[in-house]
């Protein structure tokens, strides 16, 4: 049976815990527990593992239900369980729970409150389904839409326009901004039009770096427990630069031996792809993290917004950079 | 313990499954089960359910563990067992089983032969697990990396340079295309560069509209058991014609009123958006339907080549409604 803690968040283990376990005390042997399991089976709704609990209801270990056929009825509990325990409490996040659960390969997660006191366990079949609407909700979220899977399969086209479309209108103020920002620079621009053709190229490739960034990143900090921030940095950074490098270096072979742009334009582009990408990669690992300080999911800085961003400075970059080096060559 | 059926697809629920898992046949009663348990309990793997095979190995029927504490010793297992089975091939890939586990609330999932002969079960950490890895896989490969979890937290600068390139080095020769597709419409484009300052808001709105109908139609692809494309397709159509219009419909009042573009700039602007966000929402849902029908991973689709594709098809659909309509105007 479900308690409803509403007083908890949404999402907090407790919420998906039942309290119907098999638990013991640690002072029992194998025959108490099995006395224990025939009497009270009809009310246990999972039953992998026995949690066994001291006289103040503390959780001291656990086994599992095949010890009990594995075992003589004189062994004694405590020689038997596990102490080395897996535990949350009631506040921890479902994701959480169900990333333990995966890491310790656990079929079932205890769940304590601060003084140890043993509340109840969320069972695998819930891991299961907390660990698909977390990954469906994620997906959901990096293409902009925040709602519920199920309400969306079930609702009509104009529920499921207006669901899509708050995101989509920040996508055209996104796209207003670049708007401006391209007229700002019109008469360059229009001067070395060459310019103006690869304006896609660079807002693809930046954005197709810091996807990749965003999603390595939040992967490992959901999977990694000894995750260190700034390590990660600096290996992100590593291979941003190797990639800006390569690709920049592509792009000027191409725009001069096939858009038969100057040295000096294809010289342009690489600068120019080379800062854009670098600084996906950095927008890609910084919004996740402060995110995540802020204790919001990560996966939200997935979004459309991160793309926006990425998409000015992107733009915002090339531009200057083009601008400052056809100056300085200028006065030269 | 695990058997490696290497002649089976990497993918194969055969491959996940233990053997080693409670059997009895359906003339025994629960005392003659209770008696297997004891004695074979050692070797079991997962234990949620017993499994009920008649003479011919045949898969007959399924009841909990509790049952087992649950009824008197002279219970028959075949008045018990529940008949209504929820059952996989071996060649079944492992995503289905986890779905199937998670829409029927299931610990464990059997494997049958053809003829139904009972072959072993995939259980619930394994279930978990798959689920997981799937869904980690489908995240990376929507950014472009193809390579396991591990490989990637655990690889060096150099390596994870080398995984992510591929599919960049793809999105160069797309913006290069790009490139070559402005470039051909330059003399308009730069008479009119107010058309050539929307370029990526076109970009980003096709792309994030396209996002959003692949990952939709790809869940309900995932967990419909009753999916009808054509039904799909034309809810996909109404609501994307709703957001063409509100969208174009607002492009064109930003345009007109805060670019100071004429008139009929904004209305080919709206019509060119509205035009590019149909075809957004098509490919979104024919690539992935496309991939299934070939019996390739429809989330494949959803990766940089979906994001190519219609980024061109966006700027040769802006472009060439850009000139019919201006080319009709000084013709009329």
């Amino acid at each position: 049976m479900k308690k409803n803690n509403t007083n908890y968040p949404l999402k907090a283990a407790v919420r998906n815990m039942i309290e119907d376990v098999p638990v013991c005390y640690s002072n029992w042997n194998i025959s108490d527990v099995k006395k224990m399991l025939f009497e009270k089976i009809k009310k246990i709704g999972t039953i992998n593992y026995i949690y066994v609990i001291a006289k103040d209801k503390k959780l001291v270990g656990v086994f599992s239900i095949k010890e009990v056929f594995r075992r003589k009825g004189t062994a004694k509990v405590d020689l038997i369980m596990q102490k080395d325990l897996v535990k949350v409490r009631p506040y921890t996040d479902q994701e959480r729970v169900a990333i333990l659960a995966l890491k310790n390969n656990l079929k079932a997660i205890p769940v304590v409150a601060k003084d140890d006191k043993f509340l109840g366990v969320v069972p695998s079949d819930v891991i299961l389904s907390i660990l698909h609407s977390e990954n469906v909700e994620d997906f959901l979220r990096m293409a902009g839409i925040r709602s519920s899977f199920l309400k969306i399969s079930k609702g009509s086209s104009l529920y499921l326009a207006r669901v899509r479309i708050p995101w989509l209108i920040l996508g055209l103020l996104g796209g207003i901004l670049a708007a401006k920002i391209m007229n700002y620079f019109e008469t360059p621009l229009k001067d070395y039009f060459i310019l103006t053709s690869f304006v896609p190229l660079m807002l693809y490739l930046a954005s197709a770096v810091g996807t990749q960034t965003e999603t390595l990143f939040i992967r490992n900090l959901a999977l990694d427990n000894k995750f260190s921030f700034l390590k990660y940095l600096l290996r992100e950074i590593n291979v941003g630069f190797l990639i800006a490098a390569i690709l920049g270096f592509l792009l000027a072979l191409v725009s001069i031996f096939w858009f038969g742009s100057s040295a000096f334009l294809g010289f342009i582009m690489a600068i120019s792809l080379f800062l854009t990408i670098l600084t996906a990669v950095l927008i890609g690992v910084c919004i996740p993290f402060v995110l995540q300080k802020f204790k919001k999911d990560p996966a939200i800085g997935t979004g459309p917004f991160a793309t926006i961003l990425r998409d000015i400075m992107s733009l915002v970059i090339y531009f200057s950079v083009s601008i400052f080096l056809l100056k300085l060559v200028q006065i030269l």
